[in-house]
């Protein structure tokens, strides 16, 4: 379990007041929804970084029959950027142009969770789809008209961590000493990914106010995090 | 121009019995094609070692323009890989499976053909692709059924090779120095590239006569490649 924003202050609140504030506060990622244009360009370019992760994956892979599922997903990936972009053209709006923005920040977030060898290389994919994908969907019930189901049909499927799970858990099998330090690995990158995560949303600065209202939307995708953890046999 | 293959012996043969000997043996690739198993499995391998040559140079992209028409270019690619081994699979193959033998020597030709930079990546892409697949669709002219249409559909097009020529145009362009030392990689590629394509041919080994028969086969080749060359305002 990570805790990215410290607890502090709420042991001085009296119960009920605490459980009234919480309620008040506590706010879903779909109320933080930025407007459409910066959501499409953002999870464009996510899906692209993500893109470049699989791609060394399938490059560095061990067998044709991994190199070929991954090819598979890198093809997901790829087709959800594209969707994406068309979106962003559909706005009148020119891709490149817009995605530009979240170069440097997305860049320096794959430099930073790049992973040592194929394994780490295949769990960073599996970390970072996982919650990014989650945290879109979510972000995506604030945006107008059906933008939310559109979204939801073409981020908030299996179709990316699925075959992931599938090839790391049969590699994992192939070697159990690589459980702990991919473990290690995905607890290490669960930070960094919550930052982007955060980044995507619709927050003007980061103060401790923005954090508190974050934190409750933030347990709920660690949550998911630690579901998909368990299903490879690995403690989040 | 490249000469792959030596004229040897030619200038012994009096004028007459030349001309014959060549309309005699002068045959097209169609009449190499190999079996379509094996034409599936090398050209779907081959269309993922492309792939990858591409997501390198959308990694190394200079703009998020050039990145955004790589990654479309990239996806062309992979959805003919997948095609292919869809082929395979109808065949009752498994395409993994399928494909393994002809990984060592196309991972081989990716590392010697890799290039130095963004711009010679895209270069090694262009060559290779043009080379390739016109290379595989005059092959598929030999396989049975109405795989020649369907290959020609899925190979035959300048999905690929157009949107690069674009980029690199538009690279030349910006920075004319790169000309000279692009027409170099370039020459440097087609041999390389033409073993490939001559692996891909079912010429039982190299013997002299089979490269002679292959010849006229190949001039077409590299005259296309000539052209793709010119197009970019490079000299083959």
């Amino acid at each position: 379990m990570v805790r990215l924003f410290p607890a502090r202050a709420r042991k001085h609140q009296p119960t009920r007041s605490r459980r009234k504030a919480e309620t008040i506060n506590r706010v879903g990622l779909a109320q933080l929804a930025p407007e459409p244009k910066r959501y499409l360009a953002h999870a464009s370019y996510l899906q692209l970084a993500l893109f470049e992760t699989l791609s060394r994956a399938m490059v560095l892979s061990p067998s044709m029959a991994t190199k070929s599922a991954l090819s598979r997903v890198a093809n997901t990936v790829l087709d959800r950027h594209h969707a994406l972009t068309e979106e962003l053209e559909r706005l009148g709006l020119d891709p490149a142009e817009a995605m530009e923005p979240f170069a440097p920040a997305v860049d320096e977030f794959n430099a930073r969770t790049k992973g040592a060898d194929w394994a780490e290389v295949l769990m960073t994919a599996y970390v970072v789809s996982g919650i990014l994908d989650d945290c879109l969907v979510q972000l995506a019930g604030g945006l107008p008209g059906d933008y939310p189901q559109r979204m939801t049909h073409l981020l908030g499927n299996d179709d990316v961590t699925d075959p992931l799970a599938e090839v790391l858990g049969a590699q994992i099998d192939e070697q159990p000493q690589l459980a702990s330090r991919l473990a290690l690995w995905g607890r290490r990158l669960v930070g960094d990914t919550l930052l982007i995560a955060r980044s995507a949303a619709d927050l003007p600065q980061g103060t401790a106010t923005d954090d508190e209202r974050l934190e409750p939307a933030f347990t709920d995708l660690v949550a998911e995090h630690t579901r998909r953890m368990d299903a490879l046999g690995l403690t989040a």
